[in-house]
């Protein structure tokens, strides 16, 4: 609590205004930056750093407007990491800012937050303590996101540093969509539960297609399909997350990449007996092995499974299809569950870039009074409406932008501080 | 084969027209039966044999417009089952057949017919080996069914046997329905993929349902509700099931009595590990101490649950929501799988006697052009057209009558026999 007030009172006596927001996103050996000023919502720079502790790990780092500046340098820990963003955001040569006290406020992506979290957070001696907490759920993301948190509270003491969860958004669903049919002890032991993930992604396209549609977001019924390598499909019931396809881990709902999704549970003490696998191994198996890599044999990215089934690949044919179908009937159910769509949004590589998939996903709503538009769909990585006029429902392309979702969770939260 | 042949060429020569039937179907330590003259498809007695092989094992026979006859005696195995059945039916006192040999022809109920049973089929020695190469899909499911087809094979030697498969219905079900997220070498290796249950009950309800409509089960979109202690959910799109919830096993799916239906995959290896289950055990967890069960933490029973809900236990009420909510969003995901719907259907123990969940299931389903009539929902086990007069797609309640599809079937495939 000592370093809680002590930054209040920096915060409150200097009344210095949030400007530029340092915006932060580890992984277990990578790390994603960007820089924003918060006036006119503009990135000033932008970087990956990858292969943290491993050979060969390197530093990407984009002025805006400029190129891409590559560094290889040995990056041992997420702490020398963050030095790094820093010191090639402070260059003489390719830097935006002069001097790191420039930046006035860190925000980190966390991926969970389990119950305790519901919105964004400053993040203060106790915070740190609930998302440490939340390491038991979360053991392969919390613990990076952690390192980083660490780290910048280290190399910047004194900068107030937010933590925005992806589980935070999905926190609003009621308890009959979070709730498994297993034993209610689970919950209460484990807090083994539906939690949802990618909520930055969902709450931004959300707003997006409210503001797109001149309308309150708190109006409308809007589906949101986050659809890259990492999958996941929300209902969102005037301006509420209701329900979510990703359940207590990122492996539930969609077929991904490399994960399965959904499956009769029942395969997995089969599989586990049959071909001799231990509960990590068939873990691993469901979540790295699986997917339409799984089905196809060839690959996780959709864009090689397209090449691959327009040379007449019936197994990336087939993996395309189960993609699409899964996705078809989850947007089913969420109209289903919500009585009703206003607005179905695509997001994330595949929804952005793929007017292919997109058109199958779509094809055979009709009868929700919406179709796409064939081409108003050639669209790539832009925002754009792609529904037909006069659609009922509103189908829009929506490029997601879940740094701009971190920096204005972190601008308001310290905004309010300082207001204090 | 000599079995085969000899069987056709005494049917051919009698040229024996096939009256009456005998239905069997076999659980591990049950046998229900139902005797039908196919002339008006009348039932002349049923009956339930229960606890075959354990202390204090019992017969139940009711012959039509009679009471039911309770017989206590020992019933080592189904072999002696099924004499004491037959013993029952050609009783002087209470039997509805002077003897045996009145019996033309036997319909077993088989739960999984793998990919091979794709109808019901004539029981041959080289149909035999095919539901034995099924035991290992279904090895709590087919060796029960084995003993009731063996035993009656050996005591009405002669007599025409026909297997009627649980799955058989959704072998229509296309590539993107039935096929998982796994790697595609489990689906060849073991067969590994979505086949579906109570097949013989979703076409049964989904004919009646067409009949009702005046209109053939052809030209329709017909999603069935068999909600009972295990409950299942079909989509019927033009005559074929084009998808169904359960999947690998009866495990998928809706939430049920003591099943967990589909759950977040990661959840199993977390389980197994935290509360040091093995395979098998975790296997039992999720088919026999969880769904509702689970949830209220009280019984399997929605009737238990209902009134327990009505004294305000929370967990109750909690479970029968959450069941109701699944089914609503399975709804929504089958009507968009097949681009529109017509009809509903509702049916099994809970699907035929609770106006209630009926109620709660439908509503929020308006945007679909239907609503439940609340004075016509107040019917329990009988057929009946619920939704609002003029409603786009009509919703009915028909109870399932899965031992008249399998007397329907082998009374059809017999004739075919003698035909020939």
């Amino acid at each position: 609590m000592y370093w809680y007030l002590r930054l209040d009172l920096i915060l409150a006596l200097t009344g210095r205004l949030i400007v530029i927001v340092f915006v932060v996103n580890c992984g277990s050996s990578s790390i994603k930056y960007q820089l924003i000023n918060m006036e006119g919502e503009r990135v000033m720079a932008k970087g990956l750093i990858e292969r943290i502790g491993m050979e060969g790990s390197t530093l990407k780092h984009t002025p805006a407007g400029k190129y891409t500046i590559d560094l290889k340098e040995e990056i041992p820990d997420h702490k020398v990491g963050i030095r790094m963003a820093i010191k090639a955001l402070t260059s003489k040569e390719y830097g935006v800012i002069k001097d790191m006290s420039e930046i006035d406020a860190v925000g980190h992506r966390v991926v969970h937050g389990g119950e305790r979290f519901t919105d964004s957070v400053l993040i203060t001696s106790d915070v740190l303590r609930g998302i440490e907490a939340c390491c038991e759920i979360a053991p392969l993301h919390n613990p990076p996101n952690l390192y980083g948190i660490n780290a910048c509270m280290e190399i910047m003491r004194g900068t107030p540093q937010v933590a925005v969860f992806d589980t935070a958004f999905h926190q609003t669903m009621p308890k009959v969509a979070y709730l498994y049919g297993l034993p209610y002890e689970m919950y209460v032991k484990y807090g083994v539960r539906r939690y949802g993930f990618h909520g930055t992604s969902h709450k931004y396209v959300a707003l997006r297609a409210a503001e797109l549609m001149q309308e309150h977001m708190n109006d409308l019924r809007i589906i949101s399909c986050h659809l890259g390598n990492g999958a996941s499909i929300a209902a969102i019931k005037y301006g509420k997350s209701i329900d979510t396809s990703m359940g207590y881990t990122p492996l539930e709902g969609l077929i991904m990449g490399t994960r399965s999704g959904e499956i009769d549970p029942a395969i997995i003490p089969f599989l586990m007996e049959k071909e001799n696998m231990n509960a990590q191994q068939i873990d691993d198996y469901l979540n790295r092995r699986s997917g339409i890599l799984g089905i196809s044999g060839l690959s996780s990215d959709f864009r090689d499974l397209e090449s691959a089934a327009n040379r007449g690949d019936d197994r990336s044919q087939l993996a395309i299809d189960v993609f699409a179908y899964k996705v078809k009937k989850y947007i089913g159910g969420y109209v289903a569950a919500m009585g009703g769509v206003d607005a179905i949004v695509f997001t994330a590589g595949l929804g952005e870039n793929s007017p292919f998939m997109r058109d199958k996903i779509c094809n055979g709503l009709e009868y929700l009074g919406t179709r796409i538009d064939p081409d108003l769909n050639q669209v790539r990585g832009k925002e754009r409406e792609i529904s037909v006029r006069r659609a009922r429902v509103k189908i829009f392309v929506i490029p997601t932008n879940e740094e701009l979702v971190i920096a204005r969770d972190t601008y308001n939260i310290c905004r309010r501080i300082i207001k204090l």
